[in-house]
């Protein structure tokens, strides 16, 4: 297999894409090739023994997080994200990573790759901690702001899939995120969306569920508008870091909770991780014909090594293979009704 | 001022209803009415010193949890919501405060007391925590799960009025749930609702604001449709209540830790405080002629008298009236453009 990622994609780039790279390259038997600046790449690499285990293809171009997305993508050919996603076309990779401009990735997938038949509106899926157990993911976490009821089905079908042979959940429970859990509740998008659910024979539908219940766990696959999954998803981060910081504000105030504090050490570390999004591997894009991972911004090493192990799977599983063919069902049962 | 606290509302009526009315009577020098069943509420009264300060109005009917709110409020004329939203209308009464059917204490609202006059769409507008420093307002937190624009602008203008007469906040820094800061971001509503509230001059309008900022304090008023405030709020909910399990479980998961955990206790216990809901004492309902405040259901004696101390400056403040003249102002400045 063959994986590329963008090497100047996120604010960190390119030495902690670099680092990242080198820790999933140790770990994985692929051959990883990162797209960029190709003397700023081999600098990076060259301060790292094993540097020579990763290729490089030079890209002149970069598009910058403020460039408006269709734009840029139209106009920057020789951009590493135009460049690695032009590779997944040509088959000549199985999957791009970029911590690069959200909107550029999106809209370059869309352009270059295309979307799979029958798909109206591509999605980026979030995955999301939960604290007792693993991850569950969100679709959409926040490509499409306004969505049909039918969006919602193909972001459910789309994500079960993923959440089934990536995340290792197998037949994910699937909730519709609504203000209550009865069938009759919430705006007329949802209310829509949850009779079309409910038909769905592929799906492991739970019903409605409330934002309240998801970071706990209460379904695999939650479902909403990319609106709604930008507020929750931000919400979650906003909401784990206000909370981490006061306890560690609390906990360092004074000497008597300062020596608390250190026989806890090893503890707060293990939670601040529970809360780190960097362990969750980056959020695909689904309902495209290839495989694209798209990480945060802030991205680190670490955040890198994960968003390239959680892709292999991705990739070696043939998930947009399969979302392609659970279309074609879609379809067939539609004309059958 | 009198207060009438719905004695019947609320998974833990009457008893901790009736404690919470003792607790505040204690504090506060105003008459507080307990309106529902007679027997059940002087028996719980019987049980306290004091109990006799505290008048109570017979009501034959409850509303329950599951009931159609809009026929319960037209068929209970004796309920205990009914009854003391009449005595409001009446003015009888300067505050209404339940912790029953949030759907019927809505309706009966509107129903009742009425709309004030060129507000199309009453709000319930939660009080927040911001873990550094006090609170902040959303609106609307669920009352309204579809929107226009101009229901955005309501809020907006109600919470002002709201934030800087009851929670003291001079000049409250409105800002619009988004997902980005940018005005030309997300959908329809909330790109049309940016206009309307640029345009207002009695607002602070600080423009878009992210999820991830909103529990950190990034503004006084947070305004969204009903659907978003409902994700937002839970999403706090849940977030706070996994993290602190984990905290919890991870600080007493071996002696060592628990020894820890020992020198920690009265932070920890504070920390609880932070989080802990009842602190922020109920929504009120803003947009309807009277002042009205709904409590979490699960309301105890402390979330109880918090919201009858929150309430007093609502009701003394005349926000009602303020908010008349505001949509009036609102209304000459549309007549004159």
């Amino acid at each position: 297999m063959r994986i590329i990622v963008d090497g100047m994609g996120g604010d960190n780039a390119p030495g902690e894409i670099v680092k990242g790279c080198l820790q999933a390259a140790a770990l994985a038997p692929h051959e990883i090739v990162i797209v960029g600046d190709e003397t700023a790449v081999r600098k990076e690499l060259d301060k790292h023994s094993g540097g020579g285990s990763i290729s490089v293809i030079h890209a002149s171009q970069t598009i910058e997080n403020d460039e408006a997305p269709v734009k840029a993508v139209r106009t920057k050919k020789d951009s590493s994200i135009v460049k690695g996603l032009n590779m997944v076309k040509e088959k000549e990779a199985d999957l791009f990573i970029s911590a690069g401009n959200s909107g550029a990735i999106m809209a370059g997938s869309m352009f270059i790759l295309g979307r799979i038949p029958g798909i109206d509106r591509p999605a980026i899926a979030a995955t999301f901690p939960i604290l007792s157990r693993g991850a569950a993911l969100l679709a959409d976490s926040g490509a499409n702001t306004d969505c049909k009821p039918r969006n919602l089905l193909e972001f459910a079908t789309m994500g079960s899939i993923y959440a089934e042979k990536v995340l290792e959940l197998p037949s994910p429970r699937v909730g519709l995120i609504n203000v209550g859990v009865e069938a009759s509740k919430g705006p007329a998008l949802q209310k829509a969306a949850y009779e079309l659910l409910e038909l769905s024979p592929s799906l492991n539908f739970i019903g409605n569920v409330e934002a309240r219940e998801v970071p706990q766990g209460c379904c695999d696959v939650a479902v909403c508008d990319g609106f709604t999954g930008n507020v929750f998803l931000k919400t979650m981060e906003g909401m784990g870091s206000a909370v981490m910081r006061t306890v560690k504000h609390s906990l360092t105030s004074d000497a008597f909770s300062k020596m608390g504090a250190f026989l806890l050490m090893g503890k707060l570390r293990k939670m601040k991780a529970l809360f780190d999004y960097a362990e969750y591997g980056g959020a695909p894009i689904l309902g495209v014909r290839g495989a694209v991972v798209k990480m945060h911004g802030s991205s680190d090493a670490r955040a890198v090594k994960c968003a390239i192990l959680k892709g292999i799977p991705y990739a070696e599983n043939k998930v947009v293979q399969m979302i392609e063919d659970s279309v074609l069902e879609m379809e067939a049962l539609e004309r059958s009704e």
